[in-house]
């Protein structure tokens, strides 16, 4: 088959490598329809990721049909429409039984578990993949939900409601900013609302996001170019302060922003996957009683975010901008890393009808 | 009356001061019976808290008898012995509404509210002591209670249990580390099984805290100066990490050394007062679900601390070392300041029966 290969930090191809094959009787195997990019693939290429083997397949969303079962699979079968999940677990180990599935126990094997496709095992940019722990790493798509929408259920929905939203405990009539209006920060506006927030507060410097952020639910932007913003988000809260204030770019500039945000008492909830140490001044913040949250997401509820697409609750159709056959990921590539002159907000790749 | 006075850095006196006179409605004026020091008079001494101007009257933390109250108060009445908290709240503004009576919104004068005794009005090291909002600001004293242990209730137990456990949310069979053992660390031992935790480990360099940190409900205890330490705590939980791991010193090492402990999934909760900031590697925390809070006592939690007190359910007793006349205060403070030496956790000082 064909797969997009990382050769090291700059390097990638689209070329041929081995089918995957069964190796647990929890796997599956699936033929990918839809795949996507993430930001997290830009900075393994950048070679941030260590961990990230030459000779990954790289890719952790997508879209596909099961075209093989292991042995103690019994939930799915040949054919079966799925979203695969960004995150592995086996489903019964400590953590599992918590809901912590980012940080399951079990091991497959020595791949690990968690965020494991595209960086410790193979991954979706691919025309096939193999998914472990099957039953708990894959969604039916019911029908109605086309493939653009059911791929932002990979992780982009589900890290930015549970990670973002929940675990910044947006409440009901919540003032919320969030700090990044990319997939990330945008899908955390379209899913403010579903904990009740009555202000979404988006905060970028690129005005172009920022215009797109009142598809996802913001109803304030706010530029931080302008030396006012943040008198300017804090006019929206009579000056006290967010309820809650969402990082979702990954670096120490915006997790600071932040942190000015907050009101005594509120949230701050990091969403971004970061390279480097922040410094918090808890010289002024431990009695601010703030509360700072981050990690991965647990997929917990992917099924839930599944069905309020297929009800068209959430605007999980507007974040796919560009659109490439699965053999034209090099420009996919090129078209999402230079998304600042592009626009690109999600680009992505199907399979050939006729392939 | 006589009064224990800030005289600008490393400057302190017992002097004779005007008594306080009733300036607001809400007030009540209190005769101090038993008062003492805590950690932060000791920063404010140093210098650390330029709020505090010099002539001010230092402390926050009392057991007294009320002699006066302004006009509008009507729950309490001259005679009644009471704790005096130390935080002051208007309890019906829009903080206050939300339980977060640390951040009291109201303002009584020009003196603030929330932490102000001792820092932004005058406070408990005296004869006497104006209590602004009294209804809300003083607890009613049950019969059973003694002083030594009622006036652990104006600051440390609540904090600890607020501010420690619940924002640290200890749940039932939890493992819970407590970075120092001073009188908050300790208080967090003491109120920890309120949650239901089951494991509780007692970090300090000083071997005379931990071996008193068994009186306070540590099942453990663990000295940092041991090179395997980490191990140490860790081998309490199968290595994956501690649930809850509490900072109670305030300095950027300990706060460290909490978040090395705590496992995926899991809290930390800092009590302590810092002056300095503090680096967090969140290229390492981001992926990890930690949760990190902070904050300041908001007292919701004093009265209910009060009937476990006076149920004889908490070693609130166990607290004070050593115990002064009022007019002692100032031997008090050197036995507080060289507690490393004298072994003192509380030094309690006591209105002469006979004044």
């Amino acid at each position: 088959m064909k797969a997009l290969v990382y050769g090291g930090p700059g390097q990638k191809s689209w070329t041929d490598v081995p089918d995957p094959v069964i190796l647990h009787p929890t796997d599956a195997i699936v033929r990918i329809d839809t795949t996507t990019i993430c930001g997290t693939d830009l900075h393994i290429l950048k070679g941030d990721v260590p961990a990230v083997q030459p000779g990954r397949i790289l890719g952790h969303e997508g879209v596909g049909t099961v075209t093989d079962v292991g042995s103690s699979v019994s939930s799915l079968r040949r054919g079966d429409r799925v979203i695969i999940s960004c995150i592995k677990s086996c489903g019964h180990c400590g953590n599992c039984r918590k809901g912590l599935f980012s940080h399951c126990l079990g091991d497959e094997g020595q791949s690990g578990t968690g965020w494991i496709f595209g960086h410790l095992i193979d991954g979706t940019q691919a025309e096939f993949v193999r998914v472990p722990y099957a039953e708990n790493s894959l969604h039916k798509l019911p029908s109605g939900v086309t493939d653009d929408e059911a791929v932002m259920l990979s992780d982009i929905l589900p890290t930015a409601f549970e990670i973002g939203v929940q675990a910044g405990h947006v409440a009901p009539g919540d003032v919320v900013a969030i700090v990044g209006a990319g997939p990330i920060g945008l899908a955390a506006m379209a899913t403010a609302g579903l904990h009740g927030a009555a202000t979404v507060v988006a905060i970028d410097p690129d005005e172009g996001r920022l215009a797109k952020s009142h598809d996802f639910g913001a109803t304030h932007t706010v530029n931080p170019s302008n030396p006012e913003w943040i008198a300017d988000v804090l006019a929206l809260t009579d000056g006290a302060g967010v309820d809650v204030a969402m990082e979702a770019v990954g670096v120490p500039e915006t997790f600071d922003m932040a942190l000015r945000l907050v009101r005594p008492g509120g949230h701050v909830a990091n969403i971004g996957v970061h390279g480097k140490p922040v410094q918090l001044p808890l010289q002024d913040l431990w009695i601010q009683n703030i509360n700072i949250s981050m990690g991965l997401v647990n997929t917990n509820t992917t099924p839930m975010l599944l069905r309020l697409v297929a009800q068209h609750k959430l605007p999980a159709d507007k974040f796919a901008t560009h659109h490439f056959g699965l053999e034209q990921i090099m420009d996919a590539y090129d078209t999402f890393s230079r998304a600042a002159e592009t626009g690109a907000l999600k680009v992505v790749l199907s399979r050939s009808p006729h392939d």
